[in-house]
């Protein structure tokens, strides 16, 4: 399905190529990579985002990076440290990033006294089976939450978990697609999601790519819907999720869980395992990514705001678990999540 | 102070003069309109908004409306009726225009018998009266409201209740103004207030005008300041107040109400007692306008969501009268609001 249409992110003859999402969606082309640099700087800049995918564009960076770095043992090694140092400074928030470099530290610690060959071979062989992986972990997130969404479901989601978000498929887009691909008659309710857009420019096109019937809103619409009774249940995704549950999603995420819970609307968090980070105990811990204030006072080129106002631009928010139904994960749902849940998650299937 | 460098609408030399706050921030022209029909327009395609802005627009558009209408008294009734009609059809929801055309009705009634000349005066100063009343109706309203900002206090206010949506100094803005004039130091986070931006074009312009600290931010992060410890009070004002207190405003100001019950932040709405629509029992009555949706997907001239999709827009919401801490009128405050508090004010002080 949508792996026909388009792609996130794949190898293609020595490149990395990946879909420019900050084009989205009025041009549709596609970035060809050469550098681990020029890798880091578009997860800087957001040409490719979402938290599975920011992981895999990483661990293709980092194979890339060792492609024109000679055969010498010690300069390979060095080389690797030193991208796998800048790789760990594009974005904060996002735990997939740390996990996807640890992954492929493992790989390269595992081969380092191997040919420079068998190492850049090793590498990038890791980083397409992270790409596999993370679409596999989508489809069976999809297939585990679509059992939460009825047949005529009104779904509201918000920034992009989809496809875009991830190798392939998405996270909360992923058990959207499952349920629509069960025959179900749903519809979605897409939070435009400022100050980037992403419900607007990807999210829309994503399932209006795929046919399934959405409706796009301002973010401040979300609880006016639910008041009317317009939503049935609450689907995203998360870009770190604490020990304990709580989760840190695309700013805008902590308001919705709170008029869910005001309107008694089930609130899912769908996410890889991967996402959850055992190593904080609890939502205050997870770094909150600031970003420039241009990019909220700048609108596709327009000017929103008198020149010099100060802007504020924290690019996420932390969702208490008391707030989270269920996480819906790669390898089971911690529902209602709890410290014990997610424990009990990464010793039966963790990854 | 605000006065002194722009005025939101006046009579100049027999037209009607107003900030035509569409241009706002980029540009501060003023439109100068010679007919009832270019004024309903204005009113209609946001030149002017704010619901104490569109009742004085509404009543000086229909004085001009008389302007040129002859001397035969059943051809000025006509007339007259005629543009109440379409002046009525302008918008939903903001009682407001309502309330302005009533009051211009009970003038053109009192005159009705006199000739043409006095008519067209009595209007015109009408209109006038109405403005001058609102403006001092926003500084009682600022001078009762800022009891309850402490020195240091951070404001949260969404959309635009200030000089540009009344006859000057503001509802919600005029509780800040009166705040800061009294030598507080106050702090204003301003929402943008999507889709039309009005805290980010028009909140936040008239604030630096002032010199009062402000920060903008997208709808969506009101809920994260709030969760850090960052938010002392809301302040927001109303298009139509129930009976009993439930408050139609802006769309994204129930969710605001929500939140700030959740974080224990008291939340008021400041709005002139001719907001109150003692004929509605609840807000359930009041109706909601619903606006294109080329208004939430062209923002500046940019398209941000995909050829052919949905999108919805209703204009405003309803908070219920539980969520609001006090309502700050003219005559006095509901606090908490209930319709017998209401229904007291009227007694007390109404107009």
């Amino acid at each position: 399905m949508e792996g026909q249409t388009f792609f996130t992110i794949r190898w293609e003859e020595g490149q990395v190529v990946m879909l420019d999402q900050l084009l989205l969606p009025g041009k549709e082309e596609y970035l060809r990579l050469d550098s681990a640099e020029e890798v880091a700087e578009a997860i800087r800049r957001m040409n490719i985002r979402g938290a599975p995918a920011i992981g895999v564009a990483a661990a293709m960076g980092i194979a890339l990076g060792l492609q024109g770095a000679g055969e010498d043992p010690a300069a390979l090694r060095s080389r690797f440290e030193q991208v796998c140092r800048f790789m760990g400074e594009t974005r904060p928030t996002a735990v997939n990033l740390f996990w996807a470099i640890e992954r492929m530290t493992r790989i390269f610690e595992s081969v380092a006294d191997q040919p420079a060959d068998r190492i850049r071979s090793a590498l990038r062989d890791e980083s397409q089976r992270i790409l596999d992986e993370d679409v596999a972990s989508c489809r069976r997130m999809g297939a585990l939450g679509a059992r939460y969404v009825r047949d005529g479901a009104n779904i509201l989601t918000h920034c992009n978990a989809g496809a875009l978000a991830t190798g392939g498929y998405g996270t909360a887009l992923g058990v959207v697609r499952a349920a629509h691909q069960e025959g179900k008659r749903i519809h979605v309710f897409a939070d435009e999601t400022r100050p980037y857009l992403q419900g607007a420019r990807l999210t829309a096109w994503e399932l209006q790519k795929d046919g399934i019937p959405v409706t796009l809103i301002t973010d401040n619409m979300a609880g006016h819907f639910m008041q009317k009774g317009r939503v049935d249940l609450v689907v995203v995704g998360a870009d770190r999720i604490a020990a304990n549950g709580d989760a840190a999603n695309k700013i805008g995420t902590y308001p919705l869980s709170v008029l869910a819970r005001e309107h008694g609307i089930p609130f899912y968090v769908a996410a890889p395992l991967s996402t959850v980070d055992m190593n904080l105990a609890s939502g205050q811990d997870i770094p909150i990514e600031e970003r420039g204030a241009e990019e909220v006072v700048i609108v596709g080129g327009t000017r929103i705001a008198p020149e010099g106002v100060d802007a504020a631009h924290p690019a996420f928010d932390v969702t208490p678990a008391a707030n989270i139904t269920a996480i819906i994960t790669d390898a089971g749902i911690a529902g209602p999540p709890s410290a014990q849940a997610l424990q009990k998650l990464f010793m039966e299937g963790g990854n």
